[in-house]
């Protein structure tokens, strides 16, 4: 096993790599692009990197089914951090190219539906045809295939490419969450602003099961913030949820509905406890009244002393 | 104090005395009756008695108010035992006296309904007026104040009467619940068939309180057997509830739900943790899935290991 | 029947004649006492009284089951109005009577928990017995019988007494809400203040029952005001429960609550929608969001334009 | 606008051209393959088709994003029918060749998982190259660029291939559920066993708002098939609900959950009610008691004697 790598979903020059930089941990690692999610969750799994950085959640296109089924299922792994990113998107040419002189225009098939209305306004007759990726699109035009290819500004060096338009997105507000993923191992300290995933399957033909897992969540006081359903292979109709909920698994809150759900769901698989991206501690939504730890640690010793026989109240 | 004196709701011959001697512990205990049932329930906060028992649910009149009140407030007393006492009336007369000639009949007030349709039938002419106790009936028509009194067939031979007419009442299925109170103490173990009493306390102004006080016990699969509202005593619209739930304080699901009551309510008395009268271990409805000890000891153990980073699903 | 006649809980001097004569519709019928809850009910089944004015709820007791029991059962009746009545005490005794020279006291059974600290306090030696009712307990003052009397100070005049000490009360805000019975009639139109009464039978044996109707209340965003448990005779365990509802039968929220509970209640019993007693419309708790008439109506349209194919959102 | 031409998700010899053959109606129709789902909606709603198919969920993949979004979005369109087909691939060779003669296959992306088994078993050194549809790989094949190209067996004849290996699929009960799309208009009466789509936004920031939503079904007893959550473009955390429930929008309870959704919900957009593929109307979960369309009119009859008056238990 090797700590000194990490290895993220590349190839080199993607906004998957500009997240992983944002991460003080990986200033001191090697970092190596993989080609696939499969292919870089499975170096994590087999000790050929300390951990992977993958897209997991899009503001644009959704939950990253690639990265939430290969959590999901196979050894077990564990998340650590998460990154959120802006996603802006820059036009890189060749030096010397003037955007009136660009007739093809490439970059991955998910960066499309973020372009397509700048496209439209201002070049409406450039012909679109997709890359396997946002930089292998920018070695294209490189190489001359293409003339202008959409992609994060900080590739146009690796390249040798202009960025020649800058902030380019269709929606407001659209970015892309990453997760830091590793090695099962004790979660880190909560922070006051943490998360926790977690992956539960349903009972076969059980049509209150959402109902019933929401419930062990709300009647602890446990906010979620993403609930995704995925297919579970057994045919249509057959789903597990991954689920985001507020707070760290070692908040009695959080840990009481987790226990609950693990006592009526077929399985729950824990993903892992870890800071909020982009939330400030005072910027956590306040505790509902009753769910704090000191009122769990309160009604815990109430009640070891009512079955003791000493009511006091 | 003294263990070995019992007190109950009185006088001699009611039919609190006749469930009492339904409990092997009464058998060597002296009986005192006690003249209401504050009186029985100071009597053992005071020390003067080892225990009391008083009326608590009647399936005709419903909830003994004089008895939930008591409990619910004043010094912390315990419920250790309950017995269900079918109710059925017999006409006591003095020797001698037959049905035409009965112009005036006597009875606890709370008999009256209970008897009224065989009243009607049988001496539609005969004037009811009430008396203190059923017992207290008797000895008026023992004193030649009323030619007959409702009471329980037993209480003929303390008064010198005889039981004309027997097993009179109105309603099938008639019957009185009455609880074994004493000062706190630690429960008796789990018989597997238990029951489980507590008053809770809702805050000011919470429309929705009583709905999340139900899901507390519903999301951890605890049954209830009996809600009972009483007034604060702080002004119309300020309830409490009186609560019978299936299961032992020692059950981690009903654990749990207290705690979480706990946690939420204001308030929140533990009245103990006793057998089920009237309800064989097999007669018990199956546990929900899920909300077993074995399985709160497993999901326990899975968050241990969670929490260690020991994921294993 | 006669409209001209209103008949109350009696004897003339109670509590319950004092909040009837509240009402400005009091003012022009003849007034008729009546010795009991089920006659004074009955007497309007039997068409010989308009309405009668019934004690339903106080504040130190609770429900007054004599009412709740006659209104679930029997010919259906309906209430049109309700009373709220702070209770304060006078002690009643003959002109010339002092404090010191009282030895022996008397009142309803009800009032003596709402004295009893006054009397602890001022005549810890006065013995005291229970009469019929507060004002019969006047009526033997005034025959000697008794030295004082705790009645409403409004009795004094009846019986020729003075009120010695007044405004006597143990609890504060103690207060009883009457509640105004006639034959069933289409109810006056919302006032905007309204409440809405119901007795609701659950099925045998089904645990989760009062769950589910708290259900149908809060998903339409209907707050209950009380809930009350009775038993309905079937034996111990078996409950109807009496329910006031904020809002009126017509408000479309209401009315869709009561139809789910028709839907899954063996029977639902519509005991009126009246102005709520001392509650201004404009200190009615805010509607939660989307359960106005308005929104009914407009979710209605848009449900019937979808039918119909026209999807406008 | 042509009734008379249905368009697809093309190219020919796709899953969904084999799907749309499947429905009686496409017999008597022209059938136009359409490059993306965007174009064969944009198509519908132009009028240049009376109807598409498009995958809407695929028992591996999970929900079909593109479809899912288009739905949701622009002009609204109605789903009037669905059909399920199991997907089982076919290894399609040029006439001749034989397995040991396989260095390069190719197929759609979403191929790939489900044939990965397979290859690993039977081709283990066979280079795998992506196509732009099942389809487009056979036509390479018989171009010559590929050796093999795994699709459905019905696409063999079209391009002058033949059938190697049959019934290829990892997944045991792999299936895709198409839907036949197009302009909105009165749906179909109900069959006893109908499905109804609806795509639901929430109010921003509101944690318990899924749980409310889920509780507007299931108050009124309607079970869910499918919920899917898809990012609003608003930025990360901020979804819509797409749900399948069981029932028909003419049946009363889905009516009544649907109009509660559109109170509570900023918006609510109808996607249709049409039959259920795969299930007779002698396998529908039976309803749960009192949501009967016959228990709906009974409790609005009652209802309406209430408001005038007219108790009737």
């Amino acid at each position: 096993m090797s700590a000194t790598r990490f290895t993220y979903l590349g190839p080199e020059g993607t906004f998957t790599e500009a997240a992983l930089r944002t991460l003080p941990e990986a200033a001191t690692r090697e970092l190596v692009p993989a080609v696939s999610v499969p292919a870089a969750l499975d170096a994590v799994r087999a000790g050929e990197a300390g951990a992977a950085l993958v897209p997991i959640e899009n503001s644009v296109e959704g939950g990253v089914t690639a990265t939430l089924d290969e959590l999901a299922s196979g050894e077990p792994l564990m998340i650590y951090r998460e990154v959120l990113l802006p996603i802006a998107f820059a036009l890189l040419v060749r030096p010397g190219t003037a955007l009136a002189g660009i007739k093809t225009v490439t970059g991955h098939p998910v960066a499309q539906p973020q372009v397509r209305n700048w496209l439209r306004a201002n070049l409406p007759d450039a012909l679109w045809e997709s890359a396997a990726s946002n930089a292998d699109g920018a070695r294209l035009v490189q190489e001359g295939r293409y003339d202008a290819a959409f992609a994060g500004e900080f590739a146009a060096a690796t390249y040798g490419l202009e960025p020649l338009v800058t902030d380019i997105h269709d929606a407001q507000n659209a970015e892309t969450r990453f997760v830091l993923v590793g090695r099962p191992a004790r979660p880190a300290a909560p922070t006051g602003a943490d998360k926790t995933s977690v992956v539960i399957w349903m009972g076969e033909d059980q049509p209150g099961a959402l109902l019933e897992l929401l419930q062990e969540f709300a009647v602890r006081g446990v906010n979620l913030m993403l609930i995704q359903s995925r297919p579970t292979g057994a045919g249509i109709g057959n789903y597990c949820f991954a689920v985001d909920a507020e707070g760290h698994i070692a908040d009695r809150r959080v840990g009481e509905a987790l226990m609950g759900l693990k006592r009526i769901c077929p399985k729950v698989r824990f993903l892992g406890s870890y800071p909020r991206a982009g939330t400030a501690r005072q910027d956590v939504r306040p505790l509902r009244a009753g769910t704090s730890d000191a009122e769990f640690t309160a009604a815990s010793d109430w009640l070891a002393r009512a079955q003791d026989g000493r009511t006091d109240s």
